[in-house]
This record gives structure tokens, C-alpha cells and sequence, in this order.
């Protein structure tokens, strides 16, 4: 299973320095939304609704060596002069290299490129020898199959709280073909994947189930076995669509929620149905209701199956940073396995 | 029909002060990518394949005159002082309001409200009579039902080429349940709806069909009529999935390409389909098929029905500036109605 923190640095770390809750200046009114937070977690996950494309920001070391990690602070900025910028962390691992840089690249990520993502997003220092990459006109490196590259000299760096912004002219760049891969609410976003689930071919089986999170709690239901505790889920009949069934079962336990989007795609075991698993967050008011569990006091053994076990423990420490992957399994085995293998 | 430029200037005009063509500095190298660029435009399109939310970014005047816009050159910035950024081009209708303003707002829309993206990117000098809104904590405008807002203080403004930055201090903020209106390559998208139209129920009857664009050109084929041209399209059997029948489609034109976001969805005639039209981009290599036409030279009335004109002559607007609206219709009448209605 992939290192949570890997996952968790695709936005977590590189944008937000630290977890610490501290209250903003606030001298807030309640409108139609919901009631003012001043929690700066409730900040970043706020930030977070912006939904963005996925970047891989690189430069070079005056030795030649490469660097580079995954970013979504990206923004253009201007056609003439061509700028564009991307704002990184004081306190990040390359922060001084690529302050002092005189260039730098940004790769925007196709659909396909969530391994690309984690790669970039992880510590591994074996970063580009795993990628395939070439040199780009300005010298940074250039990621393959990108959906997008851009190649830069550094136009201005500004200060800004405890990120700084770095401001790139652009002196050569290329496209591509195909869909973005997108983040929002600290997950991945791609069309391509929520097609196919949507769209598979009708003599699959599937069943389909959801993680509904309230305030750091998870709704659990009785399983088939005394004491043990299960998603809502359901087997899908033939031709089933998935969405509407999920719904319906959300309903019929009292939950009015919008299904989110996919976290989960995996075959358990061989002969049972694929299994479906999306995420969805529902409003506080909800959470009184007994059968929303605390995943940090809940006795896991309770969970139905071991899979249910594994989906969970990696919920419980996603949620703890709010940043969430998206995992999609091969056909074969009883593991959840992550896109980045 | 909505006016083209409303829909062009959801992120056209505020981030693209021209559409001129010019020549950038480009000691260029082609690599495993697309042969490098070196168009004004082409770098407009390279930069829109970075996906982002819709947001809209409101202040008010000394006298207490609610302005506003809508953007996608958001990004968040920094925790610890809490900071974002917006940049706003120098010829921007508002540019010296906000460049003046003591403080902003930035309103980040949810998935439903692609009518309030339109009417913040439109001249209308109604904008704040016909958009619901409240004051938020640092006085500036803040709409309802969004999918989260920041109120904030200038904390910094900095010129960037064509464009300036600025940089908010957020002074109190607030967030709702649901999906983010997403924005990528000049068109919205929007999961919910491109959900719904996977998983329609299976008595609804279909037809499907797709623009495939290719260097301005776009794909037509025979219709039933001698002389006549129509899309690639097919009504679809009961339950069949959309998309796997509009690949079909395009694998027997010998179109090898991945169909991209949805570009209307609209019912045509009373007890006729409801046609499903999505927008595709193809590699210039399979331009040179003579089955490609340049709608800016073709005879509009050899096409077979009177919606594909009204749908060609939409896309033939929106492809000069590359921003792409999305159309739902109605149940009723024979026109494509825009979401903005």
C-alpha cells in the first residue's frame, strides 16, 4: 500500500507547511452558508473545493542535477510577456533550490499520470530515474506525455506569508491531446475513470458502496453477521446503473447526500463482484444520528470483511490530512492496490 | 441564444486581453510531445489544459457599488498569515476598482451555478441585482449557495506582464457541501451532469453524437439525403452506454480519438431522442482526410438539420476565441437553450 504520506504531499505538504490548528482573525457573520469556521484546517479544506489541474514543477542544480515535485498552486498569468506562476512552500524540501533557480519547468498531468503525480509527490530520491523525461529549451526537464509543458526563465519571485510565488516566462512550450487529470476536495479527479465505471459492459458484476463522512465519522450498517458493521453497499442487478442505486440506498437509510467522487475500484477476490467505492461528505447536522462511527475510537474488528478494513484504515489516515488517493486495483488478488502499483 | 461574448469571457476576456497572434521567444526543441508552438493562441490553449474551478471575485466601490467578475486565476497561497491570489488583467473592465480596493472577495462556484458563472463574465450592469448576495465580514460581496467564499484584505499587489496579482489576506471564509463547477480547455465541466448522462434511466431514448475538431476543421459525414452532411452520431439501443457507442462510431470512420467533456445536451423535437453532443480533439495528422471542413468556408446548408446548423454556428463562434459554453436544454421546443437560459 502506498505511503500515506506520498499521497498526502500531492497538495498536503507542499501547499500547508504544517497541521496546526490556530484561529484566524475573525470577525465573522453566518450568511445562507454554512456557520463561519476559523479553524486554519477548515481553511485548507475550503481552499481545496477550488478544484485544479495536477503540475510537476522542475529545475536543475547548478551540478545538473534534476529536481522537481507535484504541485497544484499553479495559475497563468499573462500572453505578453508570456508568465505564468506556481507557489511553493518556504519550508519545502527544494524550496532554496528552486528560489535561486534561474529556470524552471511546469508539466501539467494527463489523466493517465497519477503515478507520475505520487512519484513526483513522494521523497523518493530515484524521482527521475523512474520518469521518462528529456531536456526542454530553457535546460529544466520536461516530463513525457504530459498533457501540457512549459518551460521558463524566472521573471520575479514574491513573497507571500510562508509560500513564496514564483513567476516564470515561458521560452518554449508544447501540447497535447487528452483530459487533465483534475484534484478537488484533496482527491483525484478524472472523467476518464468515472466513464468507465459508469459505462462498464453490462455482464460485469459490481457492487457498489460509499464512505459517507460527517465531521470526521463514518456511517456504518449492520453487517450479515451479529455485532459486525458494514458500508451501504449493494450488488448491482445487470445493466444496474450505479449512481442512481447508490443514492437509493442512501435513502432508504435517511441520508440525503450527494454520492462524491470515486475513491476506491478493485476486484476482491476472483469470482466476487468488482468492487466501486466512492466517497461522499455529508452536512454536520446528520452526525448525531448513532450510526456515524469515530474511526480513531472504533474497534475495527467489528468491519465485516478485511478489505473493509484496509479501505477504512487508509480513510482513517487520509482523513487525518485530508488528502485522499485514489486507488484502483487489477484484477487479480485480495489487496487494495494503489494506481501507483 | 446567449450572446457568444458572455460565454467567451467566462475566463477569455478578464485572462486574455487579445486574441492578436504574435511570436514568442522559442529556441524550441520538439520532443516526444506535440512539435513545439510558438502562437499567442496556442499558448492560451496550452495553459487552459490546466484544469481549474470558476469562481467569481467581488469588492465594492467607495461609494459602496457592488463590482464583480468571474475568473479561474485562483490560487491559494499561504496558511500561516492565510493568503490568496487572484490575477486580473490590466485592461480589465474593473482592473483599476480592484487595483484600488481595500479589499475582495473570492466566490468558488459550485457545480449548479454555471448561469452565475455567465452572469459575472457578461457586461450586464444587473449583475448584482439578478445574483442573490450577502456582505461578507470584510464588506465585500458575497454570493449565496456558493461552494465556498473568502472575504478578504489586500494584503499585496504585484504586476506580472499584462496582468497584475493580487494577494489577499483572508479575513473569513466559509464552505458548503457538494461538486465544484470545474473549467478545462475553454469549456466547463461538470461531473454531475456528465453522470447524469451515463446513467440516464434506460427508457429514455438517445441519440449520441461528438464535434471532432482538428486544427479548426471538423469531422462530417454523409446523411441520409444526398448532399447532405451530419455528425458522427447513432441513436442508441435501450440501456446502451454512450460512450462506447461513440467510440464505435469514430473506430469505423477510422478516427482514432478520445472523446472529451460534453457540449450539449438538449431534446430536439417532441417524441424525437434527446440528442447528447460532445466536443472531441484530434491530432492534426488525420486532418488531411477529406471528410474534415473548415466551417468558416462551408455551406452551411448542406447540413442536414436545422439544430446542426444552430450547434456548428455556436461552435463556429466559440471556436475563433477557443471558450466553449455548455448547453442544456429543455424538455420542450426545438432550440438549443443555454444553461443561462
Amino acid at each position: 500500500m502506498v505511503d500515506a504520506r506520498i499521497t498526502a504531499s500531492v497538495t498536503g505538504i507542499r501547499i500547508w507547511p504544517s497541521w496546526v490548528t490556530q484561529t484566524l482573525q475573525s470577525n465573522a457573520i453566518a450568511t445562507g452558508n454554512k456557520v463561519m469556521t476559523t479553524n486554519a484546517i477548515e481553511l485548507r479544506n475550503a481552499f481545496g473545493t477550488f478544484m485544479t489541474g495536477v503540475t510537476v514543477v522542475t529545475t536543475k542544480e547548478e551540478d545538473g542535477t534534476p529536481r522537481g515535485f507535484t504541485a497544484n498552486s499553479f495559475s497563468s498569468v499573462s500572453l505578453d510577456p508570456p508568465l505564468l506562476l506556481i507557489c511553493i512552500a518556504n519550508t519545502a524540501f527544494s524550496a532554496d533550490v528552486f528560489r535561486n533557480a534561474s529556470g524552471f519547468a511546469v508539466n501539467i498531468l494527463a489523466e493517465g499520470q497519477i503515478e507520475t503525480s505520487n512519484l513526483f509527490a513522494s521523497k523518493s530520491p530515484e524521482k527521475f530515474e523512474k520518469a521518462s523525461w528529456t531536456q526542454g529549451p530553457a535546460g529544466n526537464p520536461v516530463i513525457d506525455d504530459v498533457l501540457s509543458w512549459f518551460d521558463c526563465t524566472v521573471h520575479d519571485v514574491f513573497d507571500a506569508g510562508d509560500h513564496f510565488i514564483l513567476v516564470g516566462k515561458v521560452e518554449g512550450f508544447a501540447t497535447n491531446d487528452g483530459g487533465p487529470l483534475g484534484y478537488a476536495r484533496g482527491g483525484y479527479v478524472t472523467m476518464d475513470l468515472e466513464r468507465k465505471v459508469a459505462q462498464r459492459p453490462n455482464d460485469n458484476r459490481i457492487a457498489v458502496s460509499t464512505i459517507v463522512e460527517c465531521d470526521g465519522k463514518v456511517f456504518l450498517t449492520p453487517g450479515k453477521e451479529a455485532g459486525t458493521l458494514k458500508l451501504p453497499r449493494r450488488v448491482l442487478e445487470k445493466g444496474e446503473a450505479t449512481l442512481p442505486a447508490l443514492e437509493g440506498i442512501l435513502h432508504a437509510h435517511g441520508l440525503n447526500a450527494n454520492v462524491g467522487f470515486l475513491y476506491s475500484v478493485f476486484d476482491d477476490e476472483s469470482g466476487k463482484p468488482q468492487e466501486v467505492v466512492y466517497r461522499t461528505t455529508t452536512n454536520d447536522a446528520v452526525c448525531s444520528n448513532g450510526q456515524f462511527f469515530d474511526l480513531e475510537s472504533l474497534d475495527m474488528s467489528v468491519l465485516e470483511t478485511d478489505t473493509l478494513k484496509r479501505i477504512l484504515d487508509r480513510f482513517r489516515v487520509e482523513h487525518q490530512n485530508q488528502i485522499f488517493g485514489l486507488y484502483v486495483g487489477p484484477a487479480a488478488g485480495g489487496n487494495v492496490h494503489p494506481v501507483s502499483g
